[in-house]
Order: structure tokens, then C-alpha cells, then sequence
């Protein structure tokens, strides 16, 4: 493979995130397969051209199926809403394209299991969107969990808590809106903890859950972008039909036990996307707000000195550090995109899947469903049942 | 009233802290009415004198009948382990004392319900020992929920976590016995959770939990006090018989829904007491840890500068603290116990019912008990079977 | 020696606060020599009295010279204003008795070295005042230091930062006015910082200072105790004779260079008492405010976790803390007495001199006046100088 | 101005946060005038080649005079070693082109105010480096001073701590030799803290400072690149001719007091960029490791939640933020140069001057200088008599 021809479907919050990770690859990981940003494509002309030239990307379409059919084109990258994944998914792979979707996947586990065996027939690679695996300090977490520097895990407990909607007087975004998001906070925040778990502690067992919407109804929105809109409190209203917060708890195949809570309604907490995982020889801990840390416990420090350390993951023994800049310079949200992306670029010329992939993206919404199950029917779900 | 001469049943960990309890009340709470230390009780006699004399008491006895007997005493304070509470305090309310209990009140809710009624009965005042709720920080939670300033709650989440057994060798000390104990982390760490949100919150409606028990064996312990033991790697080993971690979902009556987790394989949490509250208006957090502050979040602030505020509950308004040092000053663990006291000592000079008292202990064993049962049958418990 | 039957003058802020180290020590060491606390004085008879019913003084006198002259008294403490230390210091010498003062020793350098000198000739045990030293996480920074564990040391940074007088009609208390007080912030706060850093670090070689008094009239103030006060704004004013902040920078005998910071204008910090070390192979950070806490960096760990570890100094393996609570159960700000009345009842006992003692008072005033002289005369001033 | 085409003279750190802020510029900020990368230049073709296919750059050229020389070029971005600076600067305003010069201006304060001259002469646009302004988290303090929502300014303390080169073994890299660095510590991260001094402050009075070299021999080194570099134990060894520490006090124009503190040698610290302000109604505090957050305090907060917040400054209410990523999701140290192009860009467009520009270089330097001259000539210097 010599070249990466990207056509990308979706310009809004994750279009752009997409877009700043391709242009800014070549830059500071010079040796990794450069994505040529190709085409971009939405359905508002007028929107997308301005995202074209303000994103860099060379071409613009507005039907994804033009897109697709390009010759072109080697991967097709997908972050559109949610809905829209599993038709662009399969035609894509279909066409022979690599693939690159934003998680969710989709909006069941049973379409995604389709396009995880569209994508494993036509032999492609297939990558989804956890991106907060690329986080530097999540890396090293993964690394001391692997190499048995925690020892047995006990626990792992994790919450994505955000406020963007704590107003009842927000919007029905799509986001709001279950035929379009699949789900609420579960999908949009669960997922991205759910996937932290199967990275860093393994599979889960059987999962019980509870939801909740505690704003029923909201006026339409009238304009919305990435996670912000504008509504009009004399604006009718809609209902909300996705949960506002989700919490489960999980055992795990290798015994540890879990907690998630994913909620929009904690006041103060604008992006908290944190865990914590307790082994028998230590403990860390994450909070993506200051992503550029991870906390450490060892229970091998000498008596005197035991406590949580917090290293700041931005040096020469830390992963990517070194594409970045000198010790104690941090980076941020988008950089964990452009790790992303390099997994996807070298996975492509290695020939190999990246990683995640539909596989996980499969295992993810198994979880999702699994507890949602578990709500309807008030009882535990073994994810054997799914 | 005038006085209340104290009969104390227990003189290790709870006993040393509620000596100094007593012994500090009338120095920082003048106005109070002063506890007279009468008669400290306990089975071995040569430790207790040495108990008697440190911590201050005027004389000791080593049967607990004996006590509860005398006319000299006005209230009995019980703080052995937890399964000798019952008997003790059915005999000490037959016998017309006023009773100060620690947590939990039994070994199940059904012995706690006939405490209570025996209490009730006898005309006593009764008073159970959830010392949490008496550090100033968590009194200014209390403070901002109750005044409607963090408005309508959402939820509650709650860890307590320890690590003091995390060493497989650590021995079997009474703590992990379920005929001496009742139960492990759940009623010993769990309890304070559970009735810190009956007092924020309110009360549940169901409950669903799991446990777990990581170390199935340990060696029999040679010595044991307070959280510490020495044992004999080498020595025989019995099996635990109560959950080394324990979790549970809720949902509350005034729609708030809550997590709540207790262990002891938590790495490098010594005593990590710790909750949140997210409400419509606002949040707090607090964690044991760092007992004098409280974190603060309104939506009520400035938008360009909205972020939690570590509040340092040291100043004059804040419960407590003027009677303690300048602000800034701080104070720790075991003042709990003294503001305990001073609320057990004016209620009775009033002629009320201490709070929290054996309704909340009640209340709190239920929840347990809910939370057990979920455990046992797999399913929500609704607190209404209880 | 087998009693230590204790006169304490003064009764305010620092009275409670011995009284009740006098009271504690007993329960939570028992094995040390037990202070008797015979006599309190004070000059008004009536709250005199009510502190010697409420600390627990076996008896009152209002005339400092009527204690100094009993047989029955073995140790005298000072805690009145700091311009009474002196002469009350050396007819307590004089008199034979041993002597607890608290800092500042004395109004100036010379004073203090009078006192020093006197208290030496007579053979008495002499101890100051400064308490900091026995937080169990300033020990902790002692070992460490002083087992090398930090290497060489390059630098201390210490501030110790309040707000209480931050408004301008805050009244003039004696601890604003020269006469009475000596100095402001300086003597103060300072001073506990130039103790730390002879503790810590040792001595200084030079020091180069600057002060401010940003308010410089204030109303005279109707009533205060301790470090709250009333006034009205209507009152005549009164001028701040003393500082309101002090800064200086010093080099120390050993090569470390530091800087030193004390202010009582800095809002938010309701007593920041903080202090950092760096060496060739750790750094150590306090803040009393958290002060069961020491945030300790080690170069040696491995080069993947280096990070600032959050020590809670509630283990056993920490000075002072199995005579408390089960690690994690935290202490506060007055235990820092009861430290040091041990260290004060353990050397009468063993017949050693206390640490710290006069000779440390003397170096701390040598050191505040030192910075005093270089303010007045704009120039780096050697200590070898006063 | 229609266009902007750049001339990059520098291709190392520095080199790599402006290209990437150049390249980044029109992507985030689609509004401004577009930066044109059209020349990098540097002295090693080969590595020049090499950043320039890297960062993005049309041409390279090895003689920065062939690039000033060229008539398709408007601006010069001088990122060489700092004993570069002068001559080039002054050869580039010669030829008319504007500049942006990184910090420090100049070895000394002569040299910046005739580069500062000859700028002002040739009638260009003239920006100086100081990127720390540009993070969102300091526009917040400096929108809350302004606004007098802090009050009348009385402390401000910085302190800027790393700790790179502790290893006595850290080769002799060119920011350690006084001919090519001007300064160590001082001029290279005190520089920055006085400019945020001026920035959010104002204007020095005075200063007074010490400095020290702790290690005076170092091995050569046989390569560098940022802040790292390689050498060999072995190598012979040179002399380090700049401070590794330098901290002085102020005294500003408005009556404000400061410390100030640089130092290479504070372990655990990679680059602790930090700063404290205390007004009459409020503090800030800020620490460029954790750049998102500034800590706000206010006095005007009700009395029993007053303490300092944590405001993550990534909302709408934040300078630059909505350009980024929704609130809650950071950003990095390499976005403050991509602001800092912003306002180059801005400014050329509108006509004025940047902000900062020559004059806070020359500013800067002036108070560099008078801390050296204080250091030198052990006394208070006043900055007048620079």
C-alpha cells in the first residue's frame, strides 16, 4: 500500500476531529503512511464546501454513494449520526473500501454484527472510533495492567459525566432523539467506557443496569452544532426519547467487578471521562479532563512513601510523547484522534486490522444492549444471552 | 436533666474514640451537658483497667449485666462487636437507659426492628452511631441540599474504599467473620454510604447489588485491634465468610438515582469516604480523606468562571466550627465522634430523640438487607418487601 | 522526675490550645510523663475562670509573679502576647522552673538571647513554640531529608499565606500593633516558616528582604480573641504599625537557596502554610491546610511513573500516627500540640533538652531580624552579622 | 493586506510549534488572514529538507540573508538560537518585512531596544514570543484583573520549575553557554513570567534577585534537539556559564508585591509554569501543567461556599474555546502559539501592532538585566535606572 485516499462522510464535531487527525498525521509522524484527504461529504453543498476548504479536503460530494463509487478512494470514513452508519457501512465495504466508523457502531447489535461480517468478508480493514484508548495516559494504563504491574484486577469503576443538557430549556438535539442516536448517554458516553473496560480489564460476563430520563420533554431545536444548539423556550415541544443517564454494574470473565454511570445531568462536569482499576499489586486512575495524567499506586513503594503518584504522561517513556513536545507540554482532546488515525494509517500499510475494530465495536454493543436488556426486563444478562 | 452519667460496653478502636468523645465534649462544647464517664465495660479485665485509666473512666466492670443493673448510669453506650448489640441493648432499655448504639444497629434488620420498638417502648432516648454525618463538610452538603440551593437532586454516587486486607495474608480478624460481623465491607463501609444518602437524599425504593469475596481463605489471626492483626503465614487458615467488596444501584423515592460501592481490595485507598450529589442547581463532593473540604459546584455562578470551588468548612459559617480554631485550622477523624456526642447529649437535655437514631439505624439495615436479598435472588428489590 | 505539674499564662487562642494538649497527651500516650495541669493565669478573673473550668485547670490566679513563686509548680507556659514572654520567661528561670514559651520567643533578637542565656544558666528544660514541626507529614519530609533520600538540597519555596485581615475594616487587634506584638505577618508567619526551614534545611547564611502594610489605619477594635475580632467602621482608627506582608530570599549554609513568603492579604487562603523542597533526588510539597499530606517525587522510581506521590502520613509507618487511628483516619491542626507536648514531657523526663528550644527561637528571631535589618537598609545581610 | 507570506528562520522546537501553528491557523480560525508557509530556512540542508517536507513548507533556503533578500516574503519568524536574534531582526526590518521574533529579544537589553528601534523606524509589524498569554485559562486572569473583578492587585508570585537538566551528567547543550543563551533559568523561563508579570500585573518599580549554578561542569554534548540531548560520561567536560536557578522580588508601579522564581533544578517538575495573583476581592491561580484550568477565588461568594474553583476554561464564556472542541475537552501547550498567530495575523491585518510586541521585549529584558545588575551588584535595582 502506498497511498490512503480518504473520503469522509460527516463535517460536523467528529468531521473536524477527523479532518485536524489526517492533516496533522504526515506532521508529526512523519514516517506513517500519509491519508490523502480526498473528498469530503454532507448534504448541505453550502456547509460542506465551507468545510472543505476550511478542513483542507481537495473535493467535495453531497450523496455518499457517489462517494463510494469512486475509484479513487481507498477508505471511507464514517461520522455521520448514528443512524446512517450501517447503510454507508455495508455499501462501502461492498465496494471494497477500508472502513472507518465512529462509534456506535450502529444502532443494534444485530446491524452491527452485520457490518462487522460485511467488513471480515470483503477483507478489509475496519476500524471504530474509541478514541480515548489513544490517550497517552490511558496507554500507560494498558501497559502497567498488562505487564502484570497491577497484579490480579479487582475492580474497575468508570463514569462519563457531562452537564450540556442539565437546562430543561435545551434543545431536542439528534442526539435526544432515539430513531436517529440509538440510544442517549448509554451509546454516546457508555460506549466510550465500556470500550476503556474491554481494553484495559477484558470481558464482561453478565451486566444489570438502570436508566433514566429526567427531562421528558424539550422544546425543538432550531440550529445545533457538535454539542451546542439554540432552541426557543416558546418552541413546541418533543420527546425525548434516550436516556439521560445510564448506570450498570458488570462482572467480569476474569472476576473483577465494575461500575459505569453515564449521565449528561451532573452539574459541573463538563467532559468527566474517568476510571479507576484496583489489582492486587496497584491502582490508577484517569480523568480525561486532565487527560494528560495518570495516577499510580504501587503497593511495592517502601511503607513510608505509598500514595497515589501522579505522572504526567508526557515524557520520552510514555507513549507518543516523543512525536510531541519536551516533558510537562501536554496535548489534548484532538490528539487523541491523530494517535487514532496513525493506528489506522500503520495497520493499513502493515496489512493487518487496526485496533479497535467492528470486533470491538461488535463487543461494545453487545454490552449496550445487554444492559438495556437487563433494564426492560429488571434482571441481570449474561452476554452469552446477546 | 441534669447529668448523664455513661455506662460504655467496648474499648478498642470505637471505644478509644468515643472516650475522647465524651472527654472533649464539655472543653469545646461548654454549654453542653457534660457526659460523666462513669463505667467502662469490657471481658478481659487486665486490658480493660489499662482502657479505664488511659482513656479516663471512673471505674470498669467486666460484665456488661452488672452494668446495665447499676442506678448510677443514664445511658449505655455500645460499641462491641456487632453481634453482641442486641442482647446488650434489649437488656439496657428494659432496664431505662438511653442508648447509644454503633453501626450497624444488628446483624440483621428483623433483631434491628425489635431495638427499635424495645427503645421506643421503654421511652429512651436511642441514638446510632453514623458519625459521618457530623463532619462539617458534609453538614454544609446537608445545608445546600436541604435549602434547595443544589435544587432538584439527580444523583448520588458513593464509594468507600480501603485496602488494609488487600495482603491475601492478612489473617482472619473478626471483621470477616459474618457470625461476629453480619456482614464485610457492606455493612461496615457500605452502612455509612447508605445512611449518608438517606440524610442528602432520602429514601430508597429498590435496590440491586453484587458481591464478591476475592480471598476465600485466610490465615486465623494471633492478635487483633482495631483494622490492624498480626497473624502466622504458617498458621491454619479459615474461610471468610463475608464480601471483601460490595455494590449496588438505587433508585430513590424522589427520583435521584444512586451507586454506591464499599470494598477493601481498593490499592491505595486507606479510607476513601467519598460521594457526590448532582442536582439541578448544583453539585458537591466530598471524600473522608480530605474531610474539611467540600467541593461546590453552581450553576448559579458566573459563566466565565463556573468550576467546582474547594470549600474549607473551617469558617464560622460552618457548623462546628467555631468552636474548634480559626478558620483554615483543621480538625480530623475523631472530632466526628465529639459532634456526635453533643448532639446525643442536647437532644437528651431537650427531651427529644437524638437523630441519627434507631429509626435511621433501622432504616439503614433495611437497605442492607434489600441490597442482600437483591444479591441472593438476582433481582430489584423494592425496600417495600422489607 | 515523676510529675510535671504545669502554670500556663494565658488563656486566648494558644491557652486552649495547650490546655488541650496537656489534656490529651495522657490518653493517646499514655507512657509519657503526665502534665498536671495545676494552675492557669490570666489577668481577668472572670474569664479566667471559665477557661480553667472549661480546659480543665485545677486552679486560677490572676498574677503571673503569685505562680512563678509556688513550690508546686514545675513548668511554667507562656502563651501570652508576645511582649510578655520576656519578662515572665526570665523570672521563670530565675524561679527554677522549667519553661514552655511560645514563638516568637521575644520582641527582638536581643531579648531572646537574654532569655536563652538566662535559661541555660539555670539549668532548666526550655522549649518554643513552633508546632508545624510535628505535623507526622513534616517529619515525614525530616526523614527523608535526612536519610538523604532527596540528595543534596537545591531549593526551598515556602509560603504561608491568610486572608483574615484582607478586609479594610477588619479592626486593629494587638497583633497589628508593633508594641504588642513585635511584628506582623513576619514574626507571625514567617517565623513558622524559618523554623520549618531550620528544620528542614538548616541554617542560613544570608537574606535579603521586602514588607508592605497595603492598609494602613484601620478601626480600633472593641473586642477579640484569637484571631477574630469586631469592630466599627464608625470607630476612631488606629494605625498598622506592623506588616502586613513580608517577603525575603536566602541562601543557606549548605549551598540551598529559598524564598520566603508570609501575607495576610491573600484571599482565599484561609491558612496556606506551605512549604516545597527540591534535591538532586527528590522533591517534597506541604500545605498545613492538607496537612495529613506529603507530596513526595522521587527520581528513582522507574521512569514510566515518576510523578508527585500523595502520601497520607496515617500509616504506622509514620511518626506519631499509630497512636491515633487506622491509617486514612485523618488528624487536624491541634494535634500538632499534642506532638509536641510529648516531645516538651518526654525530655523533662529523660532530662535532655526539648527540641525545638531556645536556642531555635533565637535562630528564628536572628533570622526575622536579620530580614527586618535588610529591609531597612536595602541590602543582603549576613546572619553572622547579628 | 491580502496575503502573508512567512519566512521561517528555525527548525527545531520552536520551529516545529510555530509551523504547526501556522499550518493550523486557517483550519480553526477561517477568518483570519491565512498564513503562507513559503520559506523555511535553517543551516543544515538536510535537516532543513527534511522539516520543511515535515512541517509543510514550499522552499528551504540555507542563508537567512537570501531568504530577507527575497521580495515574496512579508514576514520573518526569527526562531534561532537567541544570539541569532539582533542581527537578523535588524537585517529583516531593514528589508521591510515584519516580525515575529521568539523570546528573548536579544542577549540584552541594549541590543532589543535597537532592534526595538529599528522596527518602529521601518514602520513594520513587530510580535516577541511570549506564548503563555495565548492560553485561555491566563486571558481569564487577565479578563478578571482588567475588569477589576480581582480588585486592587497586592501579591503576585510566579514561579517556573523544571527539572531537565538535575542530572549532573545532562550534557552541555547551548542553553547552558552564556554566549549563545544570554542567560540559563533566567532568560529562559523567568522571561516568561515576567512578561506575564507586565501582562497581567503591570509595569516593575524594583527588583532584587540571587542565582546559582549548581552544577558548574558539564559533559559536551554530542547531540541535542529541544530539551533533550546525548552525551557520554566520558566526554570531556565544559563549563556552564549561565544561572540553573535565578529568583528575585518586586515591587510593581500599582503598589502590587511579587516573587518570582526559575529554576532547572526542581525535581518532579517538568515544566510547572505557575502563577498566583491576590487582589482585594479575589485570587487567581494558574499552573501551565494542568493549561485548561485556571482557579478562580472571589470574595462576593456567599460566606459558607467561598474557596477557590477550578474553571476548566473550555466554555463558550472562554477566549478562543469555541473555536476548539465543545466544553470539557482540552486542549494542548502547542494551541497557545496557534492564538499567538492568531493575533499576528489579526493585527498585520488591521494594521497595528501585535500585542505582545517589542516593547514587551524590550520590557522584559529591561527587568532580566535589572535582576542581573541587582545579582551582580548585591542590591535593590530600580528599572529606571535601566
Amino acid at each position: 500500500m502506498k497511498q490512503l485516499r480518504i473520503g469522509m462522510i460527516g463535517y460536523k464535531f467528529m468531521g473536524k476531529a477527523h479532518s485536524n487527525a489526517y492533516r496533522s498525521l504526515p506532521m508529526f509522524f512523519p514516517k506513517a503512511l500519509k491519508p490523502e484527504m480526498s473528498v469530503i461529504c454532507g448534504r448541505n453543498a453550502e456547509d460542506l464546501d465551507k468545510a472543505r476548504d476550511q478542513f483542507g479536503w481537495a473535493e467535495s460530494v453531497t450523496d455518499w454513494k457517489d462517494l463510494i463509487s469512486r475509484e479513487d478512494i481507498d477508505l471511507i470514513d464514517i461520522n455521520a449520526p448514528s443512524n446512517a452508519h450501517k447503510e454507508i457501512a455495508l455499501a462501502a465495504v461492498k465496494a471494497g473500501k477500508h472502513i472507518f466508523c465512529e462509534k456506535p457502531l450502529a444502532l443494534n447489535l444485530a446491524d452491527s454484527r452485520e457490518m462487522l461480517q460485511a467488513a471480515e468478508e470483503a477483507g478489509v480493514a475496519h476500524m471504530v472510533g474509541f478514541n480515548y484508548r489513544f490517550s497517552p495516559a490511558v496507554r500507560l494504563a494498558k501497559k502497567l495492567v498488562e505487564s502484570g504491574r497491577l497484579g490480579k484486577i479487582y475492580h474497575f469503576r468508570a463514569c462519563f459525566l457531562q452537564d450540556w443538557i442539565l437546562d430543561p430549556e435545551f434543545p431536542l438535539v439528534w442526539r435526544l432523539q432515539k430513531e436517529i442516536a440509538g440510544s442517549g448517554s448509554h451509546g454516546d458516553l457508555g460506549a466510550h467506557l465500556i470500550d476503556l473496560a474491554h481494553f484495559l480489564v477484558g470481558d464482561m460476563q453478565e451486566v444489570i443496569g438502570m436508566s433514566e430520563t429526567f427531562i421528558k420533554e424539550r422544546p425543538l431545536a432550531t440550529e445545533m452544532t457538535g454539542l451546542s444548539a439554540k432552541g426557543d423556550t416558546n418552541a413546541p415541544k418533543g420527546a425525548v426519547t434516550v436516556d439521560d443517564a445510564t448506570l450498570f454494574l458488570a462482572r467480569f470473565v476474569n472476576g473483577a467487578i465494575g461500575s459505569f454511570e453515564a449521565t449528561r445531568f451532573a452539574a459541573g462536569h463538563r467532559s468527566t471521562n474517568s476510571f479507576e482499576i484496583n489489582g492486587s499489586l496497584g491502582s490508577v486512575k484517569f480523568d480525561f479532563e486532565r487527560m494528560n495524567e495518570l495516577e499510580v499506586y504501587l503497593t511495592s513503594d517502601a511503607e513510608d512513601v505509598q500514595g497515589f503518584r501522579r505522572v504526567l504522561a508526557t515524557d520520552p517513556a510514555h507513549e507518543y510523547a516523543e512525536a510531541w513536545w519536551p516533558p510537562g507540554h501536554t496535548i489534548g482532546f484532538e490528539h487523541t484522534f491523530i494517535h487514532e488515525m496513525l493506528e489506522l494509517s500503520s495497520a493499513i500499510e502493515e496489512g493487518r486490522q487496526p485496533v479497535p475494530n467492528f470486533h470491538d465495536g461488535v463487543k461494545c454493543q453487545a454490552v449496550l444492549e445487554a444492559v438495556e436488556r437487563s433494564i426492560d426486563e429488571r434482571r441481570w444478562v449474561e452476554l452469552s444471552e446477546m
